[in-house]
């Protein structure tokens, strides 16, 4: 069969990619191969170019193909707010979302003692020199509502402390939109604990 | 914003893959050059190659890096069944849904005089040499059951006709307006031991 080849490594590659299963990265080769190869080999070269290029912001620790990053270069970017998250996606998740207008720490994960992810590699210590410059106000932990993002907050809120910054944790409780029947009970009892008086 | 760079160029080429909105896009290259790079590098690399090697079949016109797919240089394969299909994505199709054990012919589209494309581009002329070698027994047209494939099935039966070649169609069992490769197996199964001799 012609799943041998290199039209099936191609698909054996693209197999790998988030959400993509056999049939899809088989219509995908097909597309790239055939309707679509201007934009296959734009693909391809591009992605070997931001593989060689992009590394961490020097600043945020975000992906970024400069020294800083949009963000951290912008003076526009107010100083004092400092939102901590687990992922360059989540940065853009925040930007796409909300108008805030500070800058962002990257974790790139969060604490898991039993993978060897600790503050070291999620890079406290830089967290820390920042928060030590005395420039931040308010340390926005928006750490996944997981078990390991709510740990981590915690564990980052501790270094706020030491520092006298200010730290918030993202209100967790009932999407909006969402219906009370379709939510866990975890979120839902966490939404019951926090609910808030009405004026 | 972060878009703008080498970032924004990688998920803006995802987002030309069948099925890959924006969003998808974003997750699939904070994948690829993030927690993925090795098989980010390899994906490039294959795809780079497989552009660069993968041209038709001299006898099927189905893709392939060799002169000869692995299908038309199998001497187990049947000359005396030619099944004609649209693209080379419906030569899998059937491979893995039937106990086909003939050999194909791939059009790479349908008729479309409104698109320029007529039987020259179908490679018809390869195909009635083929027919004319007076191998091939049955002729199983199993284009799209569309209107296009229903007629390029007909233009393609009086080819068969006109060389003494039994022509046949796939039965019911593909939906009026279905594309072979997206019904499932069990009905393409049906449809293969369906097949009518067109008369
Ligand atoms: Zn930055
Ligand atoms: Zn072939």
């Amino acid at each position: 069969m012609l799943k041998k080849g290199l039209l099936g490594q191609v698909i054996q590659h693209l197999c790998c990619l988030p959400g993509v299963g056999p049939k899809t990265a088989q219509r995908m080769a097909f597309q790239l191969l055939q309707r679509n190869r201007d934009n296959a080999k734009a693909l391809a070269e591009i992605l070997l170019k931001a593989l060689a290029e992009i590394g961490h912001c020097q600043q945020c620790r975000t992906l970024t193909e400069q020294t800083l990053c949009e963000i951290c270069a912008d003076p526009a970017r107010e100083l004092a707010l400092l939102c901590v998250v687990e992922s360059p996606a989540d940065v853009w998740t925040v930007e796409q979302a909300t108008v805030f207008k500070g800058r962002y720490f990257v974790l790139h994960g969060h604490l898991s003692p039993l993978d060897g992810i600790g503050p070291d590699e999620l890079g406290l210590d830089a967290l820390e020199q920042i928060l030590a410059k005395g420039e931040v106000k308010e340390l926005i932990l928006a750490t996944n509502s997981t078990l390991e993002g709510n740990a981590t907050a915690y564990f980052i809120g501790e270094l706020a402390v030491k520092h006298k910054v200010q730290a918030s944790r993202l209100a967790s409780g009932v999407p909006m939109g969402g219906e009370l029947e379709f939510i866990d009970r975890v979120t839902l009892l966490h939404a019951f604990k926090g609910r808030r008086n009405i004026e």
